[in-house]
């Protein structure tokens, strides 16, 4: 069985400009993987309508899973749950539960309007709660509305991740040398040949000003990914006393 | 007149498995800006061939300049300059001044055939040249071809930013508050109304267990911005006495 996939929408002008360094791809990539999903496609996307609309509407068929994060809190610029109730052609309405949940966090006196907007839903979703800021994010149908600040947007995955169907987890083995890729690019291509259920990455690094090659063999299969792994060990062990289980880049 | 636009497809299954930690995203966004080009999209993409072709293809009409990152290297996993070939319909072919520039760089008796794959380019595309690595990246029509490796990447870009046409550069100011976003929300929609050419943002965060609000505003027009900026300054300085001008995100 092919594994579940997934596309992470991210919503947001302050990752476009430079001024917001993102964290929650390689946060989200890890979590799904351990859930057994694989993220395919990420997409950063800037606060507007049709933007959102478009860009949902096209990714949404084309896997399993879709995440957006971003856009979701009380001021002008948070734009995304409007825009995703159009674009699964639904209303937004105040929804009950969510304005229970923000007037038990903010007290009647301060849930004012603005604060309220957060309490519309489009139709037919269902919460994603958070005990980080208590206003929530959504689900309708396989596309998951989620906060884009990091804790926050932890919280809403944490409290959804057990409802994701997973398929095999992606196993994953990394060996380093201080040898460039170029000098085992040949030997490698052979090794990748002979397994083809072993995806295997070449990534080259500096470290101390000394240039090396993280190889980094994943597969659902363990065994095969342990002979493709023991492969490359050899092949590098044969070239340089140097070499190191793990990560270098 | 609109500002050129750009959009940035990182080609690379280490982002998307999370075992690299993108770097190249914010750094290309803030030198774009100081180009006056707007990055306006982001998609990472795996290293699969007909997902770089479909992507590249999908893109490069919608903006005026496209930038790859990633897949230029020597080992199999090292698709992209075939895959750009495709996508535009013509040759993958030795390129003389980069066999020349490869010869340069490693000796002859070192440049083997899986460095020699680094001069293989597509036809009728322009060298990128770059001091870290050698191995050349490449423009053809509206996209610019680069490394990943942020250095090399970063270098490249160096040897092109001359060459892009932009538009007004956007300006940006930051102030910010220890006052969340819900308590300003409306007296912000009515400024950001009263100044449409100026694009004003809100930044949830915590700083030391405090949260706060940072408030960018953007925009061209230097007048309207200081303008929107001011009236920002003083709509918190008429909630507290603790206004930080700058981020604090």
């Amino acid at each position: 069985m092919q594994a579940p996939t997934a596309c992470l929408i991210i919503i947001g002008n302050e990752i476009l400009s430079g001024r917001t360094q993102d964290k929650n791809i390689a946060w989200l990539a890890k979590e799904l993987n351990e859930c057994g999903v694989r993220l395919m496609e990420v997409r950063v996307i800037p606060d507007i309508e049709e933007t959102i609309i478009h860009t949902v509407n096209a990714c949404r068929p084309n896997f399993t899973y879709i995440f957006t994060t971003g856009g979701i809190g009380p001021t002008h610029d948070d734009i995304t749950s409007a825009a995703i109730a159009k674009a699964f052609g639904v209303a937004l309405e105040r929804n009950k539960d969510a304005e229970e949940i923000l007037t038990r966090h903010y007290g009647a006196d301060k849930l004012n309007a603005a604060r309220l907007k957060m309490a519309d839903i489009p139709e037919g979703a269902e919460l994603i709660l958070n005990p980080v800021s208590a206003a929530p994010g959504f689900r309708i149908q396989n596309t998951y509305v989620m906060a884009g600040v990091p804790a926050i947007m932890q919280a809403m995955f944490g409290y959804i991740r057990h409802t994701l169907r997973g398929g095999a987890k992606m196993l994953s083995r990394t060996i380093s040398v201080y040898i460039t890729e170029g000098t085992i690019a040949a030997a490698l291509t052979a090794i990748q040949d002979d397994f083809p259920q072993v995806e295997i990455g070449s990534y080259p690094f500096v470290r101390d000003g000394r240039l090396g090659t993280s190889l980094v063999a994943r597969s659902t299969d363990p065994d095969k990914l342990d002979s493709a792994y023991n492969r490359i060990k050899t092949l590098l062990q044969s070239l340089t006393s140097e070499v190191i289980e793990g990560d270098l880049a």
